[in-house]
């Protein structure tokens, strides 16, 4: 089954908002064997709307769209989609008392606002939603599908989860597309495509796509195959080819974090961790909390932004601030072995001197990463947790 | 001048990366008068490619394309571009300088792989990259615009800022299109909008959209004049009878974030700031530590994971925790105190009881934000920074 996603609203088109929608529904169609062919974004007017959804109708099997449900005036998504169909909107009991519900749990009170919003297409099949006042509502004629959700990312990902997914898992396909991601760091894109060699000898008739990014370069295995059992045999062999060449820079697969690698190397091993950073300002700290779980290993973070601090929390010597300046080898050092030693844990990190203390070793490296703030912290942080993974599975720098 | 911004990649339409690129075009095309009418993401095919270039370029003055243009066998763009203008690459010796003194800076030796990037399509104008290899193409053809640029953020966004948006600022449009976004926290978007009553009243024909997200509900004022001063006339009265109304829950206009008039307010008052955190992890540092120049007035921030750095660094009486556990008022208000006796700040905060503590008062607030991780640490972070805002201008909660 091919698909289009459509995005409606203003906000995207004069970029406000970052479509996070888009990318969300793909990994859920493609998931139960839904294509995505195309996603298009346009505004909240009536003929824009009518011409994309009319377009995409015809060139497709599904078509998904979110955006313009919302109680204000602005928002002509549900009126639109009866004039497509050629319908009128009705009130919807079950609608209502979900949204008297979803008042009552947050202690607000019903007002005119919400009538609006119990109104449905007649004919369509309402998707409940359990955390905003809008449904959503799915339409089905001659085996094409129209399904509508409103704009708010977590809303929407909850009707994908809960009732998008679930109807389409069950329809059939005649072929199964798989992808495995491998993701590396600390080499660029043209480095990793030369020590690969022949791609063609590596995929063997399938795909294999670069994805360079700031924290690193993903390579993405696609192949298309007739059942999940060969494809899945397909991406394990170009995996291991991959593997054999480049294995020491690649830190995880798919959706898998450097900090959630890290973790789980550091609970393996039953290891505590605190951290100690400076420009990086927290976001190491912030990465590794985003992990569930994190809690039994990660002990404290001290970030020490002023030299008091870096004196005063993890006992760096006035006199080596002094002699060598805060931003150095000496003191990313002095800090790593203060917070390990402050906090009483195993692997401690500090910063753009990243400095590491265990039991057996101390010391920091050196890294630049250009001028621009906030890519500073990025690259920076990566490379901290990056540090940590190759220095606990005794991988060389 | 309309246009329609074109992002390639399969990596966009399998969800794997989500697309920044696309508003961050939209933001500056905007600022020079150009108008986005569509965003389309089609994937590395020949033919999609032509279609939705076809099309794009029948029905908008410009159109931007990002994407395909790396170093390696999935990237199709250039190619494509010559089919499309019937013409041909051809090797540039501008092109070539660029990479050379790139690959030097960063001490990496040429290689075969850079020689196809030193090609371009026959009568273009080259747009230089100096932040990567491949080099950005604009064509003109009849008062039209196409222009390609690489899908790494970073590459695209310098050459929009250094070639794209000057090229187009001298030339001349006929109207004016002036956005101004108001950022309220603290209220749902229903009631905020029931407060602001009747919406033609308040906007008088102009456009006011609601758009809601974890952190707040932004309102989007959109004017349409001849002429920049009254669009800007227009907006400061509609702007003015909205602050009338709902003043209190806007903290910020436009691009500003909370941390950064968080630190607008600490630097005017010429204090300083600590953070002691718990479930946020380090989100909140690493908020504050984004804005350039916190550095004069954040002193440390610590994350106390573990009840025993509570104990050690906060100095939270023990007593406290078992008598009313980690997550209570009473240790939230210590948690506060403590970081800010520590570290000889003026206010500091804890947390999802989130503590506050200056030279008159300490206190502590209980916040319910849902079961989800990172919504949590979106919220609470997003919540504390409002505290300080309210708290430090005499704002009730």
């Amino acid at each position: 089954m091919k698909s289009v996603v459509m995005t409606i609203g203003d906000e995207l088109l004069i970029g406000q908002v970052i479509n996070t929608n888009a990318a969300f529904i793909a990994q859920k169609l493609n998931s139960v064997g839904i294509e995505v062919n195309r996603m298009i974004t346009v505004s909240d007017d009536e003929s824009d709307i009518l011409r994309t959804l009319d377009e995409s109708y015809n060139t497709s099997d599904v078509v998904i769209i979110t955006g313009g449900l919302g109680p204000t005036h602005d928002d002509i998504t549900k009126k639109t989609l009866c004039k497509f169909f050629k319908t009128d909107l009705v009130a919807d009991a079950g609608t209502r008392a979900i949204i008297e519900g979803f008042l009552q749990q947050r202690n607000r009170v019903w007002s005119d606002v919400y009538e609006e919003q119990t109104l449905v297409p007649r004919g369509c099949i309402v998707i409940p939603n359990h955390h905003g006042t809008a449904p959503g509502e799915l339409f089905e004629k001659n085996d094409k599908y129209v399904i509508v959700m409103p704009g708010v990312p977590y809303e929407m990902e909850c009707m994908m989860n809960d009732f998008v997914i679930p109807y389409f898992s069950g329809k059939s396909t005649d072929k199964v597309v798989l992808h495995r991601t491998l993701k590396a760091t600390g080499i660029p894109e043209s480095l990793l495509a030369a020590k690969l060699g022949n791609i063609d000898e590596v995929v063997r008739g399938s795909k294999l796509a670069f994805l360079p990014s700031a924290t690193g370069v993903r390579m993405r295995i696609s192949v298309v195959e007739r059942d999940k059992q060969s494809a899945a045999q397909k991406i394990k062999e170009i995996e291991s080819r991959i593997r054999a060449k480049v294995e020491k820079y690649i830190y995880g697969a798919d959706d898998e974090e450097l900090e959630e690698i890290v973790g789980k190397i550091v609970t393996q091993r039953k290891l505590t961790l605190a951290i100690a950073e400076s420009c990086t300002g927290g976001m190491i700290a912030n990465r590794i909390t985003n992990v569930p779980g994190s809690s039994t290993y990660f002990e404290r973070g001290v970030i020490s932004y002023s030299n008091k601090s870096k004196i005063e929390i993890l006992r760096v010597p006035q006199s080596l601030i002094d002699k060598y300046g805060a931003v150095s080898k000496e003191v990313a050092e002095a800090m790593a072995a203060g917070v390990r030693s402050i906090s009483g844990t195993d692997k401690p990190v500090g910063l753009v001197w990243i400095g590491y203390s265990d039991s057996s070793s101390t010391f920091a490296m050196k890294f630049h990463f250009g001028n621009d703030r906030l890519r500073i912290k990025e690259y920076a942080s990566q490379s901290a947790l990056e540090l940590v993974r190759r220095k606990l599975l005794k991988i060389e720098f």
